[in-house]
């Protein structure tokens, strides 16, 4: 077992490290030339733009060493901007999600000062170790539980501060709660006027042997909503469409790629394979045979727009109906429209830009069965993904490479080599796998028929969460595959799992502080460092762009991904809370992590992320659930410890804390959750007479227009459309400072030299 | 072990026994002076009348004897009646409860023909019981699963089997789910005006300082929902009013009865002692006493009447909202009002005669509180119940019963009375507690503050079920109290508890053949004697009936008591599917069971029982689910019996019927259940059409009227409203046959002589 001094050299390489990346990031970002990969959220808001003026050099390097003595500079800056400005610039989104490591924060420091406090100097005078002559033991152990005695009264101090601990997490947990859903319904208060809060999705219209989709839609709602229903967008099918334009576009690029490198080197006319990935086939002329090829694709997109626009059967039994007030709409999207439960399904209509529109069309029965599928699938998927891995392991084996790679044979027979990868292709098939999870999460998540993105995200995390619970945390206790603990864990008593597991927790105290920083701080570190965008814009700007335009199209802020950032800060939630009372060292270093991750993430969302949709937090009660799940795993597991340690006077009174905590979550539930879900009437209404009364003459049917247009039929920008513009024109907080300037200023006062 | 002829002879003992009521029922509801027990039903319908013309003799007592001979015509007239006009005679809810007899039938028919075409003789080619020379066995366990040896392949038609029946009931639930869900749709949309189709209750009313109950409620619904609110009604906390209404009420019976005592006999003034129960305390003049009292109760009443009106404190934060269509409030009742999610609370209101008003003021904090509460209460209760009647057990033993009743201490020193009740008393304790458990139950969900009979009703179903499955179900196969149980199975391995179930499965088939018997057959039979109304009504007659009202009062017809039928018969459902694969020699008296209780019940419904309220069959989705929950549980025990016998080839492919049957369920309540819980829009639109074009001129208001009020403040006569009045002349049945004369002749022909 680790000591304390080895966790300590460990800490110290791993904020080296980070510390590392922190510096290389302070470079990178004063070159100029990067100026589009660490600000883009500015670029997109037309706030900043490329450098033009000035000498040639210091367009591309940053001269001016004075910036780089003040390299930290943009810690301060990334909380300077207040929540309220931050949720007009980011989105409520991504100001609710860095308030998850807030959230860690606040549970989790007045914790760490009790558990010093108390629990340290209780299990430093338990001295079971130090009589127990054999054992090995570690300064780390002589912190924990297992340094106490069976039997001890002490132990009294730790059931104690485990109720502390969790009415603390309660209190925390009820305001935050509180604080977000009063936050999302003043952000749908104060939003401007947007398509989807006047429209409803309607899935599953039946088929009518004498009306069209659209006719029978407008009768139904004609009917039954007289007072309030306006009109309808029908939708498309247009997902071969879409497919055509998306190939049109790669072809595009590398037109334009040939076309670049022809223009610098005139005399060498570009030359490609027609085959797969341009590796195979007859050789012909780059630029004339992707000439060709985009005419060929233009045509058959041309065929094909009309074909979808035309053809009545290219219209799926789904609808975007519209309605002449929020209040109608909030109406029809609560209420159930027709007596069979699997016709006329209604929703509120996601964003337009939030939609995943290749879903719209499943029917009732189908989607019931692909759920099943899917949680058949990630059952296996989650405690049998060990088996295809071992196998392709297997098979990915040095003579099969060798085989397969029959000119390299020579070179891999070389020992070092071979030994290199015989030693590395296990590992690395195993990571590619984890690199490609989320993937095949969001995959399955499709395949579920979810209709908007944003819920796609949020049911990847879940399914995201399960799987680190599951192979991460359980995992890593209970050694072996999950499926050997699945094994196990059905031929146990049920009265046994906790004690399996809680015996084996103080164990592993040291391995999770490894993990943590390896991949808590580290990850957090090469996120601001944003390795992989920078390396494909400079790809980018070095082969393709011309203009200024095909500048800004390189330039990729990504997006912030909660489908696989959110489960892992579950896992430090989960962590913090299993160890609070058990080892109390492991508690600073989750302080650290969210701390950091807090930091980098807010300067993130303030000059990097653009937000793919806005949901208004809709992912709270979500997260809410999840640390309820955690706070639960680990008084179970407390109560098994505490069990072997047989003290049983103190462990019965542990089990009325599972009970009290399932309460509480349904009591949260039930007071908070249905803002997230539901639109009350009473708003809705405050908000139609406050329009009535400003904007009296507003033509809603034109403003709505063909906002649940496809996007391909747009030309694929639905990023800019009208609306946000109407945004950025209007801001969201009334007592607003001189925000952008400022915070420009703020967070890019060392960088500005570099680009003016 | 009993073997078929012990079984045989059960069943013949049974068979007789169960004969003999009939036989009593068939004289006894033969007699005029019975007629009120037997047809009260009828009686409320003012079809039928008491007799008055006649001789003396023939009122009380029926004469023609050639009536007796067809004593059970009864039979066929119960299923006489079209199901349409049982629906209109007897409310969907009590035909959709024979139904559910119906559907035991519909299931367990074809799965008895086939297991005894397939299984039985599988099972009697078994020959193991024959080879092991040790083992007693009885014939009914060499047509049972335990005759097959281990590892044979023989198990293979267990397993098919074990599949066809699933397939099979799936087929058969899903269609009586469509078409139940079909009659209540159909039954909402024929059923005439009611006043709860207009109104939404609306709970936790946040407190206004400057407003009342009623203007903030009338503001609230003013302003949001203003094309279609109408009028609302408060709801005043007249508890304390009810008791004292009910108490004056007692007090008046007594009085009635000295007073008829004294006229009877006029030279002996009949005399009361004050205090308990009329037992103790000064001796007075009854007729005064009571007079006075009365008087007193009265003026209470009174003050009591005038306070709760005029004081504004009495009002509770809760409201009937009455709205212009049934459009209008099907929006309210289905939409969230407020952000605040724990204020303005709407649903459905129930019909008046439905409600349950002490239970419409409970805070939402309250409410979670109280919920947690009496689920720990269940928990306790299910499991726990043995301990308390232990303990009574303990204390009313020989020795402290002498104590308390002194005077009776030679009596109980008798020897053969002393053992008497030395071993009566412990099974009269658990009996009492038993009977009482229904009460008990009831008791718990009230405090669980539901608004309506039919939602108590329905919760404490669900309680009973958990305690029948624990107790009776698991209680006998495991010998052991619940309380050893649950600590066995917290002690063992998850995968070893359908093991230990299963094995003990086949070994429990005569007992639960002889419990079927016993507690199915003979107590369907007691239910069509009608014993303790019988007496009761004859006591009431002889004691308190002067004029025809009072015979009238006097009656009591009672109501079908879902919340204790419905779990029993769920045990016959779970007891057909265990042992349908494993010893289908049990189905035929499921059969039988299932068979004469749709009779029986059919009969009842007809001729007896009154509704108390009318929910629609609002039930329907519970009952689905706890027969899903017997399947699965069957499944489970199964797999377990199996993975006994070694068939490793076959078991695997039992695990498939959980899932399958878990993903049945959800498909069936996502496909149906909103039927139950929802109005849609559509059809509340077609009926306020309908309505619109037939009465344009319907002053709604009116109609609605106090609707609403407080039954205490209507003199407690709510059952016979002006709506109910309203159903009887206007039929629901369009294609009516003269179906009241018809049914009555059917249904009494052989007690039509008695009566005129």
């Amino acid at each position: 077992m680790a000591n304390i001094s080895d966790i300590g050299v460990s800490a110290a390489i791993n904020i080296l490290s980070a510390f590392a990346f922190l510096v290389a990031f302070a470079i990178l970002r004063l070159q100029p030339v990067n100026d589009r990969v660490y600000f883009p959220k500015w670029y997109l808001k037309g706030i900043r733009g490329s450098p033009r003026a000035g000498r040639f050099v210091s367009n591309f390097i940053n001269l001016d060493f004075r910036t780089y003595l003040r390299f930290l500079n943009w810690m301060p800056a990334a909380l300077k901007m207040p929540e309220p400005e931050l949720i007009e610039h980011a989105g409520l989104d991504s100001a609710a999600y860095v308030r998850i490591y807030l959230l860690g924060l606040k549970i989790f420091a007045p914790i760490t000062l009790l558990s010093f406090l108390v629990l340290v100097p209780v299990n430093w005078t338990g001295d079971t170790l130090e009589t127990m002559g054999n054992v090995t033991f570690s300064d780390i152990d002589k912190l924990s539980i297992s340094n106490i005695p069976e039997k001890s009264e002490k132990l009294w101090a730790h059931l104690l501060m485990a109720y502390v601990f969790t009415f603390w997490t309660f209190y925390v947990l009820y305001k935050e709660y509180r604080i977000l859903t009063h936050k999302r319904l003043q952000f749908l208060a104060s939003e401007n006027r947007h398509p989807h809060q006047f429209t409803v999705l309607v899935r599953n219209v039946p088929p009518d042997p004498d009306e069209s989709v659209s006719e029978h839609v407008e009768h139904f709602f004609c009917v039954n909503h007289p007072d309030s229903y306006l009109t309808h967008q029908v939708v498309y099918n247009a997902n071969k469409l879409a497919n055509i334009v998306e190939k049109k576009k790669s072809l595009k690029n590398w037109l334009i790629y040939y076309q670049n490198q022809y223009e610098r080197n005139p005399s060498n006319k570009p030359i490609t394979k027609t085959g797969l990935w341009g590796l195979w086939g007859t050789k012909v002329d780059a630029i004339d045979y992707y000439s060709i090829e985009i005419e060929k694709l233009s045509k058959e997109e041309f065929v094909e727009r009309e074909r979808v626009i035309s053809d009545p059967k290219s219209i799926v039994p789904a609808a975007f109906v519209s309605f002449k007030s929020r209040w109608g709409a909030a109406v029809c999207a609560q209420t159930q429209q027709s007596s069979n439960p699997t016709v006329w399904l209604t929703e509120w209509a996601p964003e337009p830009r939030d939609v995943y529109w290749p879903n719209l069309a499943i029917p009732y029965v189908e989607l019931t069965l692909r759920r099943l599928l899917i949680a058949v699938a990630l059952f296996f998927l989650t405690f049998f993904f060990m088996i295809p891995i071992a196998l392709v392991q297997s098979l990915a084996n040095i003579e099969s490479i060798e085989k397969f790679l029959h000119p390299l044979e020579p070179l891999i027979e070389i020992k070092g080599v071979k030994s290199v990868i015989q030693g590395f292709l296990p590992g690395i098939v195993l990571k590619i796998f984890l690199i490609l999870l989320p993937t095949i999460l969001m995959t399955m998540s499709k395949i579920e028929g979810y209709t908007s993105l944003s819920s796609l995200e949020r049911r990847s995390a879940s399914k995201y969460y399960l799987f680190v619970l599951v192979n991460v945390f359980l995992g890593s206790i209970v050694t072996g595959t999950a499926f050997q603990q699945l094994k196990r864990f059905l031929h146990e008593a049920p009265s046994k799992i906790p004690e399996t597991i809680g015996v084996g927790i103080p164990m592993k105290a040291t391995f999770f502080i490894t993990y943590i920083m390896v991949d808590g701080w580290a990850s957090v570190a090469a996120e601001i460092l944003r390795l992989v965008p920078l390396i494909i814009f400079h790809l980018k700007n070095t082969f393709l762009v011309k203009t200024e335009k095909d500048r800004e199209q390189a330039m990729d802020p990504g997006c912030l991904g909660f489908a696989i950032y959110e489960p892992r800060i579950q896992l430090y939630f989960l962590l913090g809370f299993v160890y609070s009372v058990v080892t109390p060292i492991l508690l600073p270093f989750i302080i650290i992590f969210f701390a950091f991750a807090f930091l980098v993430f807010r300067h993130q969302i303030i000059n990097v992320y653009n937000q793919k949709y806005e949901s208004g937090a809709a992912f709270w009660p979500a997260v809410h659930t999840r640390i309820i799940i955690g706070m639960i795993i680990s008084q179970l597991l407390l109560l098994g410890l505490l069990s072997t340690k047989e003290a049983s006077s103190s462990t019965p009174f542990l089990i009325f804390l599972p009970f009290l905590t399932i309460w509480f979550h349904i009591f949260c539930q039930g007071r908070f959750k249905s803002a997230f879900v539901a639109f009350p009437l009473q708003d809705a209404m405050v908000k139609d007479t406050l329009e009535k009364a400003t904007e009296p003459t507003l033509d809603l049917k034109a403003y709505l227009g063909d906002a649940y247009m496809h996007p391909v039929f747009k030309g694929g920008e639905v990023e800019n459309s009208l609306v946000t513009d109407e945004e950025e024109n209007n801001p969201l907080v009334p007592t607003k400072r001189t925000s952008r300037l400022s915070s420009k200023m703020g967070s890019n006062v060392s960088s500005e030299h570099g680009i003016s």
